[in-house]
């Protein structure tokens, strides 16, 4: 078993790569086979497998899901820390706290146009904390 | 390896905290290091990870859910077990069934804003049941 | 621990029944207590777990959700691909590309009515490879 917390540094709203870090702890980590699960300790942020070629998809990705789930919606009673906090927990509750990959080789089995990525939906985002657990 | 199936009794439609009840199957278990799976057994309650401060939080996540999946929306065929059920389906469809959480120290590293919730989306629910899963 | 890729053919868009397949790998597997992973290697196609009962819910499941992310959104800056290539993104967000299940006595713990599903969101979709890793 492998595990490794990291601190991301805060990161402006929208989707942001995180491939290469993950894949550096599972070379740190040595296992060649089993599964590697992350972990994002937070409420306002998620995340997200998707599309690594083009950017247009992660703008379109936040651009869709910010219309769907609007800051400041009237609908909110949870609205002290800023009109976009309640969608913040709205779009993680969408989307994912927690991923699980599959290792091959010591390396994460992502499809060819797959990548992982942090959600960040607050618009002044503190750093980040994920955990990452491999099993063999 | 541990596994444990819980009953839950039946719950309103809503957000309920289901992290004392895992807690202490994590603590029954005796893992130190490892990854605790949550499994529920049903396709129209979901497993959520989200804030365990604010009531509000709740109340907007289920406000927010129920407007966007509207129970008798006239699109839906399969109405025969109630206007609330397809809806239900549906918001098992877009939030989780299963849930992976690290364990640190025999506890689960659950951030501090972290709460584990039962969403149940019925009107009228049965008890539920809960699979509780720890490989070390 | 046991790893299996499948490509499985081409399926028109909406849900395809998945549970045989994946049943038939755990029983070569046998393992008989542990955690079932399955991992799609694909962005526009995504695993679900739902109810494998009446055919209707699964069209209620695909209806809704094409309705509240429509091909050919004007939003959309992605549209190489065709009309329907970001819905399907959006879709593979908001549902879910790695799924988890418990195994006991060999078989995979799902409830009554849970089924696991291919959700394909493409028109003309390409053969999908998914990837099943079983932990005991």
């Amino acid at each position: 078993m492998f595990r490794a917390t990291l601190s991301l540094p805060a990161r402006p709203r929208g989707l942001s790569p995180l491939t290469p870090q993950v894949a550096e702890q599972v070379q740190r980590a040595g296992i060649q086979e089993g599964l590697c699960n992350l972990f994002l300790h937070h409420t306002s942020a998620s995340l997200l497998i998707q599309e690594n070629a083009d950017p247009d998809v992660l703008h379109d990705l936040e651009a869709f899901l910010s219309r769907l789930i609007p800051d400041g919606d009237p609908l909110f009673r949870h609205v002290a820390e800023g009109a976009d906090d309640m969608p913040a927990h709205l779009k993680t509750a969408l989307t994912a706290s927690s991923l699980t990959v599959p290792l091959g080789r010591g390396r994460l089995l992502l499809g060819t146009w797959q990548g992982i990525f942090l959600w960040e939906h607050r618009d002044r985002a503190p750093p980040r904390r994920l955990t990452i657990t491999i099993i063999g």
